[in-house]
């Protein structure tokens, strides 16, 4: 269960967010490992919170181009990360290899499954990203500019959003936040200090749904990036997989009503 | 010499960015108002950085369609502005009025003067603006995606900018800044804190001047929101309005060579 | 149950840390006030964490003189509070009021009830406050250095903080922390967003215990602001009245063990 | 000349502040190096504000005890320096090292040199320091509270510290401040954003000197600490060494009267 980039793209490996592509863990069969053994990845932290919203609307309505800019925290760059005298009363218009990755993975996690040993088909979806570092301790937002597939009114989009539901919830894994995306409705929100905390920091804040004169849709999306965006991710993985019996020796617990 | 909001769109008043649009202090010859007396209009802060950067590719290439993404300093809120329990640890995703303002004000700033009475013929460009405050002081930031009306190489953009001089520095205007636009080539720049104060606040700092998968190219603007998109840009209209012979009574100073 | 000023001083009210003071509800039969109807106050917000950390030095060694510079948090101003654009990338040398509550307060509260009727006979110590603002957003550091009446090892005084128990944590009141001073023995605790949240906010963080080249022993510490120095805080006095069955007509809960 | 904390204490090395004790250079005779080579040093960023107001205050009044509370800036710490996400919202009790000269360098700043090879006489007085990092990015503030030789109004410390001039003055050097010590009268100040940078970042300024309830003056200290207390320190100490014909062989230009 890797957090780390290293092998998120490779062929047979499973870039994962339980939410949107739990199917794609089939791809552990394609690796050829003994044993058992086998790597699950995590996208990158600012790349989850984007494709938890860009997979239940690629679903409903198709997603075509993405503009994307981030206002990243400091804990993305982990310890000792950026100096304080870098960031102090400033903004960084650059992050080293983030929007390469924000640009290519969603198109992994939104693609489907080929035949045996195929891999992922990529969805055929363009990102534009730009990424920047922001003087806050936790939580990356994303002000998005979505070209969907069909016209939709915004309300429809909202209502996707707010009803998305994932595997992980209907199997009640114990990490899995109750409503993966909360639609939040103040002009104002989301804001990292006071919607990144939100059940537990596994669930994603949308706010500021609303028309592009440009795209079909905009608004701005906040996830915990430490949480969600890293070891809680990754937990939510090695639930999944063990309760989809993807991990061989360790079979899921019997679900109990009063967690 | 106004640097408030209220009379920037009316018809016979100049939305002025000296380097931009100087031509268009003729409107002044269109309002109707005794002794001379008229009114000259400073865009708002979030709009300066972007109009100046807009002016010069606008003339070479056209440009048709702009996304962006703002990251604005706490002074363009005034005083008291944003309270700091508002702000600390956090961003904000949204700043009343301002998206209107950017996605109208450079349609303007950018069009043709018509015919006399006529007012300006707006550019037709489409912008899709989102305004979000950071904790930074001063200096305002703007990520732009932006479609041109031909197919050109980056580095023809690169030059345009770098190249570009206006009347204010062609007539040594005392506050002009001697280019008005700074290309920058390290990767992490602009910045803050780093270059905001470039000619006494008055030079717009523009990097990652790179194409994008969605338009023609993107790239970062700052400027030094109270100075170049408030007093300062205030002022350098007044002198321009007094070189031009347009305020009655006041003759332009003899220029000399030793400023 | 007040957490304002303006009654805290007088004669016939309890200003009450009630880990520290719990003796001094007596002075509500002093309050001649119809119905048993009464009033308690909380200490201001930058005094809590100071008396709770003299309270058990003074019942040991008896303390003379304190020296105390507070580093206080933003929360403390309440909203709108201080300007965001007064405390970015600054400090505030000042907080209107501020000292002289940290100057007597403490006075009352480690003072001894006297006879029915003549209020509290204050404690005969001499405070230094100086008062400073910082861009934190909750938990006030206070540098303290502590003249005590009689000569200790920094070890006694470490021992004396740990072992400290009062009145709330021997009730087991709800909101009361088990340990009321954590005292930390890493040289970088205490620190605000470190330290500001243990046990629900309701715990005192005390470090850097050492000697003083010019008093006995000198230390930083920490309480939450809002919640020890505010709310909470009035709560646990609310809490520690019920008991106390201070509060007609209220009775306090049967405990039990399962808390 | 050296910013470095090597020598400083070194018995024949001067500690110089070239406003408070020029005359120390003297020790340059008693170091037995070749060719006229020396080292004079530069005291600590945290020192130089304190030691600037110390030095006419023990002129005058003689200093007895100084308790000191520093916030000190990011920038002290070099770079990298601090990591942003150990200084976000948060306020560190405690700097490696700093103490410790803070409690000592000023007793020698502040010493009377004594016969040819006696080294200096250090001052007898106490200092308590206690030293934290705030998040601002330049400007050390200090809180001190001091205990003078002889009972005084504190009108009579104001004027010492304003009428202060020392021999960088008396010589008119490239770098000397007009006036070494801002003494401010309105009660907020100094504040870092707002003072650090007077006159190019060479003075110190004071502010909220008053009475102290345990010693006889308090009073708030900022010093810019990359200027005045390092770089802009270091050529004052250069330019007074080559007034005072103290490095062989660079002679000191006449001065003129239009700097």
């Amino acid at each position: 269960m890797s957090n780390a980039r290293s092998h998120r793209m490779d062929r047979d490996v499973p870039l994962l967010v339980p939410e949107v592509n739990p199917g794609h863990l089939r791809l552990l069969e394609d690796q050829d490992v003994p044993d058992g053994a086998g790597i699950i990845t995590n996208p990158n932290c600012s790349t989850i919170g984007v494709a938890m919203v860009l997979g239940p609307l690629h679903r409903a309505f198709g997603v075509e181009r993405v503009h994307v800019v981030t206002l990243q925290a400091l804990s993305g760059a982990g310890m000792p990360g950026v100096p304080a005298m870098a960031i102090q009363d400033n903004v960084l218009p650059f992050i080293e290899g983030e929007e390469e990755k924000l640009e290519s993975e969603p198109r992994k996690i939104l693609g489907r499954l080929g035949r045996a040993g195929g891999g992922i088909d990529e969805a055929q979806l363009s990102i534009s990203a730009q990424c920047t570092r922001v003087p806050v301790s936790d939580g990356h937002m994303a002000m998005v500019s979505i070209q969907l597939g069909e016209r939709v009114e915004v309300e429809a989009v909202r209502a996707v959003l707010s009803d998305f539901r994932g595997l992980p919830q209907e199997l009640g894994l114990p990490s899995a936040p109750r409503r993966p995306i909360h639609v939040l409705d103040e002009p104002t929100a989301p804001q990292p200090r006071l919607h990144r905390d939100r059940e537990q920091g596994m669930a994603v804040s949308v706010g500021r749904v609303r028309p592009c004169p440009l795209t079909d849709v905009r608004m701005a999306i906040l996830s915990h990036n430490t949480v969600r965006g890293a070891a809680g991710g990754a937990l939510l993985c090695a639930e999944l997989a063990i309760a989809e019996e993807r991990i061989p020796g360790i079979t899921p617990p019997v679900p109990t009503d009063d967690r």
